[in-house]
């Protein structure tokens, strides 16, 4: 997979590519990721990249012409599935929105800033609007390493045990199970008899009924989802 | 406002916080961000943090003493507000607890990685637990990094304007208006002539019914939250 990701601050992204699963996934060559830098694509010497909102009010807003050389010029080197907008007011990323990127050949995601980019840029370029949460943060960056962390680790081969990514939290609608490790006490606290009887279907109906209870309490909402 | 954060990775979080926002607010003083490297706390001279789970199954559990000596070393330095354990099955973060959070004195955050933290490190330290969306990312680190970046700039005198913050997403349960700069005319595409027209009530107006018609069409349930 390739993934280009358009940025005003491509400091910021550098560490988190350069270590853990991502890193490994480089390594691999089974995922690629280049940082497009916005400002040489900014206009004037200055190369202005944002400028007051029409219509007045706080913030600046990411110009139309840069951010559409830079795309059109992306666009011109690589055939993209997608061209994805990081937004607040994006559709919610989620474990299956995941899935179906992690298949993807080639993606385009663009890091906005401030009060966001202009919506003509929206309207002419960008395929998939995509927010990470309900809360906004003060660019795109983290949203994209986030969205590329979460894809990435689901390329087959990424992960050294492929059945790790498949028991995780959401995979089938349900939070993990709590785990345990040893000591098998620690501090008085002990790990529930069960995981320690070897006995392989109690193990997996304990889990589940872990995962529902779980699910229940804390997530009724994922249960109801499929009704 | 004081952040520390607990992780094995304490490479990946170097460039995020010495950029953007969170650079200005740690160079203003308001806001300091400890990474604590765990690794060192690890046991035997392999300086061991995980292990096989209990009862079988993919992917390793981060053990509890390396963590317990960590955090009751942290916690004895300091008085932490909140725990927080960033996990897939915590609590889905939103900007009401990013407001909340931003009134915080002291916060300590520890990162999971594989299949999570021996749950007794859970039962024994952690006061929230906080997922930053339904999918599941190969570390706890771009959620850690996404927190502050949410917290950190609605400390008050972070962001330049404060007024911009109060009018982004999510503040007022609406996804924000689009937005438009120069020029009024690109490929063709024109700014909404209202935005031009110098007529504040009519453009206060045409924003709320465009962030009204959005928030219909996008997020509906964001509207049926307070009913």
């Amino acid at each position: 997979m390739f993934i280009s990701i358009i940025t005003v601050l491509p400091e910021l992204l550098q560490s988190p590519f350069q270590h853990s699963i991502l890193k490994r996934a480089a390594d691999k060559g089974l995922l690629e990721v280049e940082i497009i830098p916005l400002r040489p694509y900014g206009i004037g010497v200055s190369k202005q990249i944002d400028d007051y909102q029409y219509g007045g009010g706080a913030g600046m807003v990411m110009m139309c012409e840069p951010l559409d050389k830079c795309i059109t010029e992306a666009k011109q080197k690589r055939k993209y599935d997608e061209i994805i907008y990081l937004t607040p007011d994006g559709k919610t990323f989620n474990q299956k929105m995941a899935n179906k990127l992690s298949l993807s050949g080639n993606l385009l995601l663009i890091c906005g800033h401030y009060k966001g980019i202009d919506q003509r840029i929206r309207d002419l370029h960008v395929t998939m609007e995509i927010s990470v949460g309900d809360f906004v943060l003060s660019g795109g960056e983290l949203a994209a390493a986030l969205l590329v962390d979460a894809i990435g680790r689901l390329i087959p081969g990424v992960l050294n045990d492929e059945t790790s990514a498949l028991t995780d939290s959401f995979q089938d609608d349900l939070l993990a199970p709590p785990v345990y490790t040893r000591p098998a006490i620690f501090h008085n606290l002990e790990v529930p008899e069960v995981l320690l009887s070897g006995h392989e279907k109690r193990i997996d109906e304990w889990r589940f009924e872990q995962s529902l209870e779980k699910t229940r309490l804390l997530r009724p909402d994922l249960l109801n989802d499929d009704l």
